[in-house]
């Protein structure tokens, strides 16, 4: 059966259209969907009538939407009847299998830890996604949820991301590396370096690839890439301006002489491809991995494309049946993972 | 008078043909430099016998050199009479106006500390660089100096950024930002957090743009990016990754057919002009900022193109006095930034 997609339609820079149109662009490559849709009737009515497909959309109305600029707590206080709380909730219950929403990325980590909980074993979810490199595309987390982490939450992210490769890129057995500097013995032992130990004497079964600097991760290295929060989103966000700032390059390039704009046209097709292969818009939508459920994130000023990738990755992620493969690496690998000295201290 | 520079003629992955190869290309941009040349004489003397201009060159023999993953403790320790430090040495006794290294950062960094010391009311020197972005060049510091910071240095790296900026970009009154992820308060008050509260309050006079993200670097919103040196490393390698990714992404593209062939051929040189201006090669010397003295690290697996632009980096540094600049800075706006009850936490 196909999977029921529940939809923050109130979340977004440009929502609720982008999300009707978003969920739409899906429906042409996945005629089979169904969408639980929260989020103001008035205004979602109009977007349904005209979409191709209405009946794929059941519409639930709720007038409460999360402001982008919404403290996570205020948000999880007020926020009890919200398109994004509601959506997370159609989750626990079962009525959806997957919730998507491109609203504050806070706001949806605190509401979706609250209402479906962390995976036994994990302390604090993460933030995945997948990313293209000059080999196979690789997954990195955490992407922003945890800031400060400890030498153990980065052995749980490599666990969670281990689990998440094996089952969206298909790896039989992927390369997990830690990021880290070249330069890093300046300061002597660091998080990253307990993390490597912890990961060595705790999960020999990992096929742990040792340290990855910035440049390998980008050339295919290794199939996950651990960080804590801060240093992944930061390496997210510098990976898609450096992107677009060659690209800005390259059309001045050849916007800069006749003999140029011919050559341009010519090798069209061809630069096309190449764009929309590194188009972020279609690396859109990240998993909240750790959670009793699936909840993905879009880029919250992402275009109709760009959610419809958000949709999409959901999924997937349901369909390769992600959480359950997380819980079972979690026992495989998990065994000797969290000896009870370690879980009292943590 | 023209700038001596002393080079470590045995630091880095192809050294020595690739320093002096290098101080070879410098010396057709400016043939009044002249260069003080530290590493082992039987193996510079061939090098030098085929360099165009070897008067230009001053040999100083030592056969000691730091390895490459020497630690910095044991570099410090064992490395006396090695050519980096050598090198360092020169600078501090005035024989030279900046030392030029490709080798070791780590064993870098220590040397040029101990030798040179950090200029007053600097408790650590940084890593510092200019940057493309899609509109002016930037700055961006810390890149792998400091792996853990507390918000005073990231205040101090402030003023330092600031000062470099003025030098070496010609700007005015620069745009200071500290690098942060839109998530951030998912995790409440973070170091980055409390520096942006300090610079507010102790540097009223720096023109402090707030938080910048990944992204908002690369398109050039601010004139220099502040971070700890972990997170720039990080994000410094990252954007060289992503270029090469999307430069080996279209090269694909262009050999992909016939007509993309020929497109290519056509727009050539409009293409050449951005791998240049984008190549890091171009962009590489990074200077070791907040010491009593100029040294410059060049990317320890750069070739002679990339060695003479860390060698025109440095003479571009002396001449337009940054140091002394800096001292200035530190002293202008650094009034109010060193409270004493503050010096003696700190």
């Amino acid at each position: 059966m196909a999977p029921v997609i529940a939809l923050d339609a109130m979340g977004g820079d440009r929502a609720p259209a982008v999300v009707v149109e978003g969920a739409r662009l899906a429906l042409r490559q996945r005629p089979d969907l169904r969408f639980l849709l929260f989020g103001d009737e008035e205004r979602l009515r109009p977007l349904l009538r005209a979409a191709e497909r209405p009946e794929a959309f059941d519409l639930r109305h709720t007038e409460v939407a999360i402001p982008n600029d919404a403290k996570p707590s205020t948000a999880l206080r007020q926020g009890r009847n919200s398109s994004m709380r509601l959506a997370v909730e159609a989750v626990r219950r079962g009525e959806a299998e997957a919730a998507v929403s491109a609203g504050n990325t806070g706001a949806l980590m605190a509401m979706a830890k609250f209402v479906l909980r962390t995976l036994p074993g994990i302390d604090r979810p993460a933030i995945v996604t997948i990313l293209p490199s000059r080999r196979d595309p690789f997954v990195m987390l955490d992407l922003g949820a945890n800031v400060d982490c400890s030498a153990e939450h980065l052995l749980q992210f490599a666990v969670m991301g281990e689990a998440y490769a094996r089952a969206v890129l298909g790896k039989d057995k992927p390369r997990v590396a830690l990021l880290n500097i070249g330069t890093e013995e300046i300061k002597g032992e660091s998080v990253v370096r307990q993390a490597a130990n912890l990961i060595r004497e705790r999960l020999p079964q990992l096929a742990y690839a040792g340290f990855v600097e910035g440049d390998e991760v980008m050339s295919g290295q290794v199939d996950v890439v651990v960080t804590d929060g801060f240093t992944g989103n930061v390496a997210l966000k510098i990976a898609e301006g450096a992107s677009r700032l060659y690209a800005s390059r390259l059309r001045e390039a050849f916007r800069s002489s006749l003999r140029a704009r011919l050559g341009y046209l010519l090798a069209r097709p061809a630069l096309e491809r190449v764009r929309r292969r590194l188009d972020p818009r279609r690396h859109n939508g990240a998993m909240f991995v750790g959670l009793g459920g699936v909840v993905v994130k879009s880029h919250g000023g992402t275009d109709a494309l760009g959610f419809s990738a958000a949709v999409m990755a959901a999924v997937r992620l349901v369909e390769s049946a992600t959480n359950a493969r997380i819980i079972d690496e979690m026992q495989r690998l998990g065994q000797s993972s969290r000896p009870q000295a370690r879980m009292a201290a943590s």
